[in-house]
């Protein structure tokens, strides 16, 4: 399945955010990241993510479609490539 | 046609961006709108961001599907509710 993480996270846990996403899925801009993932591995991620997170304070969005041509991505602007950031 | 739009945007343009933005969806997290709309609002919408953004440097991605039962979405965490946010 084809996934869109969006997130708004507090300053002190945003990097333990990122750095567990970055393991499963690709950075493709500050707040948002993206990917093919299995259901197995998505909620794995759930599970680790819940462990950071502050559930009263913190939100991460997930997006999925089972088809990634069921979801057409436009670019506006810059491209960024966010994997060239150190975390 | 239904969208997620999610933004990476300097802090000096980020208010014209969201007041835009909010002509036409609705805010769901810091960076990130999503709702239905028509190409026609899209392409009205992509062109007056266009007018905002510096293209070097802001990046605005989004994601659009015909039939919005193509996506599913998770929250996990806080379900924010931007809307009494303030511009």
């Amino acid at each position: 399945m084809y996934v869109i993480v969006v997130y708004d996270i507090e300053v002190e846990r945003i990097d333990a955010v990122r750095q567990t996403l970055k393991q499963y899925l690709t950075w493709i801009q500050n707040s948002a990241f993206e990917g093919e993932i299995t259901e197995g591995h998505l909620e794995e991620l759930r599970l680790r993510l819940a462990e950071i997170i502050e559930k009263e304070k913190d939100s991460i969005i997930v997006y999925s479609a089972n088809n990634p041509s069921w979801m057409k991505k436009r670019v506006w602007g810059k491209e960024k490539n966010m994997t060239t950031n150190i975390l």
